[in-house]
């Protein structure tokens, strides 16, 4: 599998001023010198070691530049050491060092994260997972897939295509995000409806510990009751547990049919109607409800030269897709599902695809959004997970709060606030709730912060329900979890990585 | 929701010499008095102790005796005292109570294990959860569903599907076991090849811990990425961790067609086979595909006065069903497929059920076995995964080395083993291994075990699927899982029941 470099999205705005709180560093983390890096470089290969002058290294500051900045360039650390092992022995003796050495680490995967949780906050050491990138095996019988945790998730994805198979995930970053770094931070993604959690779909992890002991539990297995099911505390550990090198995950099998259509909705209880209807009509084959508003649509169609296939413009949009083992029949439930909307008026305006250049347009209107707000301006973004029927209220909230205090005006491209939009996998109750912005600033973020947690909370919903917690809500977790379940996950990381050398400052 | 009293099924054959392993009683555990079951009377409904004249109480040894053996009568117990709360608070009493005072606990839901894990092994006090079953919440929009751990599946089951939904589990014992049980023991069964993993459908529990602490992570959300997942790690941890007192559990959309054909094979090999056509035919509304051999065919028609649907005798049978939203659409694959494996050979005979009643009659063909093989004779029971080719080999093995030793003779029904059979959720590569016995003894088990558990291990199975450790496979967890997996589990154990008294001598 070809090794693939992170790059942030070509002509994406870069914020130039960070705003978030950094925590100070912790003085109990030793501070590099060259003996260290003598040492790394006895146990790894000399051209994976990447260290700056100031640790005694030859590399350009440069050159760590995509490993200590996010890909939003919201986040930023100035580690001066990174370290791209190619095996798990590697990986242990790294950590093993480092562990005895109270050096802190922060392992990468394809830094893709958006919530500051795979860049180092200082002066950790960079432990990317990027050579570790082979498939192990993989069994056509049973679609288990055994691989490094450092392959690109779409070229696993392409890997399992020629055998007639599907990752049981997919989202926007899979050029660039690894594996290892989709089970660490437990992500969701757009086929989350159909293939469901990576908690049941994952089977087995190899996970290196901070003391270098290499937890194996890559079982290909999909039914193991022997013990307590530790894996799955590494899904969604964000790093802070151990690092994971090796990961076992179920691949169904790839439909043969594929359908898309894009719908035109007069309001969100629309969209919430034709969502049932959808799962009526189209039940085991639904494996797409995604929604977005207006403000998402005009920025997607300026920034990504794309030409609505719905000749008006609507409130919201929906994009369903279907897949299936009989085109026939999935296109008789797909069209019976359209004309029922239509007639009834859930729907003013439907438009399905004809082909697969179609169907990759209408995904590339949905997909394209993170992007496309990138382009207009600086973005806080926020991912909850609401009960359905309020979802949508809480952009309306703070677009209301915004127009109240003069920061925003609607349908206006300039001031503080440029845009306030919503939009997400509504089947899953999932909202990405973006306001852009002429830049970051105190007086924007005030009205939203922390409102929009406590507004999330008073409805049990989560303040992040895919992206993590990383260092962006590590302040925030007691919103969504309560005293007793964050004391025990102390508990838990105390257990795994006593001197919490792990990915610091985050998650717990 | 109606409280169900666990009986054995009528008529089963009892194992009147229980031939197993029983540590030592631990002497760090308090024996209960008198001093005690007042203060259990002051905390919950007097109503609710269940106390022997041994420890101060009034009832008989005899009303206890449900709550000391299993539903096989192969483990048995001595317990003096069954509590029976009515709320989370009341356990949340008894346990801090317990765990002062050092009192042992064995949390019991159904009491439909089949690994000696819901029954006291000494005098352990019993923590019966039958009293706590009222659905607290139903959501019809998204499928949540919300209650207490002691409901009763099959009653959850009548619930949602009165509501148009499905419990994502369904297994042999659903008429008495709990969804507590379930979610603790992480039970399979034959929905699993569609549903999945409760890792996956199980969004959120209420779990008392031994020192009184009640964590709420009841969540229904189908996403929250805020923190480490601990309800996983009660997600089969076999009561040892914490007291699962309610659930909250995804129920998909129940199917509105349901089809179910039986197959008569000639091999293994041609077992296989069809499982390939039957994913590639039927995709997306395979629902079952579980098999059985003729000895188990034998014995479930014998037992059950049931006929078979086909007319010759097979050496292999798979019943396959399929669940769908369109019932031509799902009619038409499904004869696409049986006339596909008929042409080619693969299957010699096949039956389509014509109505509901063929339906359940095709299922207890299946579902009977167990019970058949019961009212057999005492029967030896491994359930084990391993990769699907050489999964019936075990089967093959073990009768050839009993046949060596002449204690077994195929075809025979007298001798001291009576059967070698196997059946199982092919689709999940989980088998059932069974011997039945004149009695059960040593010269018996000592020809297959612990070899049928270096059997798994070689092919890097597990020894228990979906049944668990509990008392019988605590001593044979390593075949299994490596030391340091097996470390961190003891290390988890010491987090949450640092002194041991929940559910002890099992797991790990």
């Amino acid at each position: 599998m070809r090794q693939r470099v992170v790059k942030p999205a070509a002509g994406i705005m870069l914020a130039q001023h960070c705003q978030y709180h950094k925590p100070a560093r912790l003085d109990s983390f030793k501070k590099l010198s060259n003996v260290d890096i003598e040492h790394f470089k006895s146990i790894v290969p000399a051209e994976t070691v990447l260290a700056t002058a100031a640790v005694g290294g030859t590399a350009d500051a440069i050159e760590l530049e995509g490993f200590n900045a996010d890909w939003l360039n919201k986040y930023r650390g100035n580690s001066q050491l990174v370290l791209k092992p190619k095996t798990t022995k590697e990986v242990s003796e790294i950590l093993k060092y480092c562990n005895e050495q109270r050096i802190a680490v922060v392992p990468q995967g394809g830094n893709t994260g958006l919530v500051g949780g795979s860049v180092p906050v200082h002066d950790e050491v960079v432990l990317s997972l990027r050579n570790m990138n082979r498939v192990r095996s993989y069994d056509e019988v049973s679609g288990v897939l055994v691989c490094d945790a450092g392959c690109v998730l779409e070229e696993l994805d392409n890997y399992v295509a020629e055998r007639g198979h599907i990752m049981p995930l997919d989202l926007g970053a899979k050029g660039s995000c690894h594996i290892g770094g989709n089970v660490a931070t437990n992500a969701g993604g757009i086929r989350f409806l159909r293939y469901g959690s990576l908690h049941g779909s994952v089977l087995g992890l190899e996970v290196v510990l901070p003391d270098g002991t290499i937890l194996d539990n890559l079982s290909t297995l999909r039914k193991d009751n022997t013990g307590y099911d530790l894996k799955q505390l590494f899904i969604g550990s964000e790093g802070t547990l151990g690092v994971i090198t090796g990961v076992s995950v179920l691949t169904p099998r790839r439909p043969s049919a594929v359908n898309v259509a894009v719908l035109g909705v007069p309001s969100y209880e629309n969209v919430q109607q034709a969502f049932k209807r959808a799962r009526q009509r189209c039940g085991e084959i639904l494996s797409a409800y995604e929604f977005w508003d207006s403000n998402c649509m005009r920025a997607v169609l300026h920034h990504q030269s794309l030409k609505s296939p719905l000749e008006a413009e609507y409130p919201f949009y929906v994009l369903v897709e279907t897949s299936g083992s009989e085109k026939n029949h999935d296109d008789e439930k797909l069209t019976a599902l359209l004309e029922e909307l239509l007639e009834e008026g859930i729907v003013e305006d439907g438009a399905l695809a004809q082909d697969d250049t179609q169907i990759s347009r209408m995904w590339m209107m949905r997909e394209g959004i993170p992007e496309s707000l990138g382009k207009t301006g600086p973005t806080y973004k926020y991912d909850v997970s609401i009960p359905i029927p309020v979802l949508y209220d809480v952009v309306k909230d703070i677009a209301q709060r915004l127009e109240k205090v003069d920061l925003y005006k609607p349908g206006q491209s300039s001031g503080p606030v440029k845009l306030v939009c919503g939009y997400g996998h509504i089947g899953d109750s999932n909202l990405h709730l973006n306001v852009v912005a002429e830049k970051f600033e105190d007086r924007v973020t005030d009205v939203f912060e922390p409102y929009v947690y406590e507004w999330v909370a008073s409805h049990r919903g989560s303040i992040s329900a895919e992206h993590g917690v990383g260092l962006m809500k590590r302040d925030y977790l007691g919103y969504s979890k309560s005293p007793e379940m964050i004391s025990y996950m102390k508990r838990i990381k105390d257990v795994f990585d006593p001197h919490h050398i792990l990915n610091p400052y985050k998650v717990v």
